[in-house]
């Protein structure tokens, strides 16, 4: 299976805004890249690609921008979507992680009985900043039994060296489409 | 274009969460139809179909859980994808909207510039209660000058009739696929 044809400059429909949502920050604003079918689709392709013989069961997004992703690529991928919320939203049991995020602090939460043990995961988000997100989606992953089997998000903050931080994916591949 | 195919009991893939939120409320979990590719599919194949020749430009869907239906139905239109979402989330200007909930209150946004004027627009959630969100997004299609083609939601909760309630959407298409 060969998702990718042709080629799109990606980073065209990435806005940057300036000072949100603090000074000095430049926000990567994917809301054009969202508009243009497209564009959404190549992404979301180039995402995917990577991971299509990677027997791939689950893709794991956390609220609320790994939804946008994680939905279209579990779909392309045949997998089940499992989905990380924040506190009190999830109406069964939960599995809680706290951990820093780059503006603050935050907890996700996960149905313990979404994972099969021995599943395969896929986590996937927007971007990878510091790397909090999806570190602590790799917890829940061991924690519930799953097999990490990669990460791939569209855009990753090179200077904060976000996946190196990551303890839990030695050995599992990363991807990530754009690099600033 | 005719995407379902066959047949599926989609209600067998809702668990019904009992006393969640709150005492008495009956919770219509849909992580289980997440969790299985061909459900999902099956769903937004079902959700997209009554509009695929309504010509429809975008697709809106409010954080979080519109956000994970809204993505993969504008894939299915070949439509942009507008995110609705909480305070202080976007970073351009926004148009914001104060409404009531089901239980409680809240408040969404949209970027200014995301509808282009006379565009067709198509609002999709996962549920349907009393229809606060949907009315207010209702409200910001008008404000945008967008045009309301139709809205699409996988549960109607019937006894609430929230469709009637929405004041904007005389004569535009409401759908839902599974009613309790």
């Amino acid at each position: 299976m060969l998702l990718i044809v042709g080629d799109m400059d990606l980073k065209s429909f990435i806005r940057d805004i300036h000072d949100f949502p603090e000074p000095g920050i430049i926000f990567r604003d994917i809301t054009p890249l969202l508009l243009s079918p497209e564009a959404f689709r190549f992404a979301t392709d180039c995402m995917s690609e990577p991971f299509v013989h990677s027997g791939i069961d689950y893709v794991i997004g956390a609220e609320s921008r790994g939804f946008i992703f994680g939905t279209v690529i579990a779909q392309k991928l045949n997998a089940g979507f499992i989905p990380v919320r924040k506190p009190s939203k999830l109406p069964a049991e939960t599995y809680s992680v706290d951990y820093d995020l780059e503006y603050g602090s935050n907890t996700l939460e996960i149905h313990k009985d979404a994972i099969e043990p021995g599943k395969r995961v896929l986590l996937v988000d927007d971007l990878i900043a510091t790397g909090g997100t999806l570190a602590a989606c790799c917890q829940m992953v061991n924690e519930l039994g799953g097999e990490l089997a990669g990460i791939s998000v569209l855009i990753e903050l090179k200077f904060l060296d976000g996946f190196s931080k990551l303890p839990s994916v030695q050995g599992v591949p990363t991807y990530s489409v754009l690099q600033y």
